[in-house]
């Protein structure tokens, strides 16, 4: 598998990440230093992908501990990078992770590099789902720049086509960020994937016309009952495979699974800025001031889903049972040598 | 109801069109003078909506007639705008219309004016579909500038509007070509209604969340059993709606049913450029030379609809009795004093 970028990378004096905003015409790394930098990149999407905003944070938190020493200031600071983005859970559970342990720093590479086992123990769980030159479906980035590892979702997709399977992966391009014909298309046709792109709203019609066998996605948080927040267009996605009798997967690590969350009604799902809607970079494709719906995320609902992907094996329902169970497993980390 | 712009209009030396590309920026109004100038027009959506499509070629076939004594040449230009869009049943029927007339320009004035009629009654029709208040999720555009008279789709959500109903209406951006945000925003606030823009992956949230109470959609072409052809979102929406048991309502004159179509696998549905996905504008948005799966279309089965909206009043299931019953009402131009 080749992986063309590393999305985040420590260093003594910063913290270095590709701005995935200007993917794929321009492979820009830029350097956060200050509390400011690190918030802004989080905030602004240049990094994205609840695992990847995970560890960077982590780094965020290790390097802000390091450069102030009043207390109070690193805790407001800790606190403004913890609450940057308020769906992924991935990034609180990080910070709070690093602010609990004693090396600061060396919790923060372990949260990396269990990042990368993880993903790696996701794609292997994933590859019995995929016949041979099985047709996938899947919305949004869940590949390495959106993991900071492997990916989760894009994680099972290239583990198929490494077992010689030769996926053929339908990417919606995923409004209004672009992150499928940006990023996941990228990264599928690095790695030798014959991918297609579509529009989000071909996707019902491709999943009636081109044989789809499976739909793959990530999630950013997930209730005990299976309720899964993801990338809007996620749920009527689900409600259309379920319509087609097509599998439809959640790929997702169990930093994922808020344990504390009953149901999804609970998930507070992000609005985000209008001008995503209404302009494309500088060019306006609506009229100006236009209202504008603009979740970021939605919730599909744990029926809606034939099994979670993680690192564990194949999560399935009822996942009354099987979700709370997770919690008792050790940690990957543990039990590697 | 404002209608800020004449879609399509005749004058001795040309047909007088908006470009559609440019709304809602500037609203450029061309000429089509030349057998070439008509194919372009239609074939790169300048003029776009199956109705408006329909008025356009009706006036194109009697601008050729005018302009091409050899019968020869005038028989070639005419196939060619017969063909210039496969999928909108009208173009076909309008041509073929004209073509079969003894004053091809009073065929073709009758074609538009019956089609400004038409709209009005399918309007009419479904006011009482409307509750005080309603909320409406819409798709693609739908207004007078797709049909060249008042509307399918839009012309009902204003008819309500008009009504005194004040519906709240989400409109599908709907992409790759944005007539959503462009255009379906641009007519709905300019006659004062309360629109909100969405992405199209955000419509099965909507539903949820935002309590919608019905689906208005036009479309291009309707086979006897029900089937629908429209604009590529259209199939993915109905499934949610039907989830949601949401209504699902499709507004369309008798000239979009084709009634020798037993289904609608047996309509041929068009693929556009890749272009139209990979880029906006002058800006690209994907990997140059991305393979791109680019329906314009989709089909909607007629079990997903709820009724027919239609200048004859609603059609409703089963519509194996109720589309064929359609072809034998009286012409509605011949009906009015």
């Amino acid at each position: 598998m080749t992986q063309p970028l590393e999305a985040v990378r420590w260093t003594n004096d910063a913290i270095e990440y590709v701005d995935q905003r200007m993917l794929p015409r321009e492979a820009l790394v830029r350097r956060a230093c200050t509390v400011d930098d690190i918030e802004e990149a989080i905030k602004t999407l240049a990094v994205r992908g609840a695992p990847c905003i995970g560890v960077f944070g982590a780094y965020g938190i290790a390097r802000l501990r390091a450069m102030l020493s009043d207390d109070r200031a690193f805790a407001a600071a800790a606190a403004r990078i913890r609450e940057a983005r308020p769906t992924a859970v991935n990034l609180a559970w990080a910070v709070d992770r690093v602010l609990a342990s004693q090396d600061m720093l060396a919790e923060a590479r372990a949260i990396h590099r269990e990042q990368q086992i993880i993903d790696a123990r996701i794609g292997e769980a994933a590859v019995s789902l995929f016949a041979h030159k099985a047709t996938v479906l899947t919305h949004c980035n869940t590949g390495p720049l959106a993991t900071a590892g492997g990916g989760t979702a894009l994680s099972a997709i290239l583990a198929a086509a490494n077992a010689g399977k030769s996926p053929r992966v339908f990417v919606d391009e995923t409004r209004p960020l672009l992150q499928g014909s940006r990023l996941t298309y990228y990264e599928l046709t690095q790695a030798g994937v014959d991918a297609t792109l579509i529009v989000d709203g071909a996707a019902a019609l491709t999943m009636e016309r081109k044989g789809v066998d499976l739909v793959a996605v990530g999630a950013d948080r997930i209730a005990s009952n299976g309720d899964t927040a993801n990338k809007v267009g996620t749920y009527g996605l689900a409600i259309a495979a379920a319509h087609h009798r097509v599998p439809f997967y959640v790929a997702a690590p169990r930093s994922t699974f808020d344990f504390a969350l009953r149901s999804g009604s609970e998930i507070r799902l992000e609005e985000r800025a209008p001008g995503e809607v209404t302009s494309f970079g500088d060019t306006p494709i609506a009229q100006e001031g236009a209202r504008v719906f603009n979740p970021a995320f939605d919730v599909t609902p744990g029926h809606l889903i034939t099994a979670f992907i993680t690192e564990y094996g194949l999560v399935q329902p009822p996942y009354a049972d099987s979700i709370p169970d997770l919690q008792w497993r050790p940690r990957i980390a543990e039990v590697l040598p």
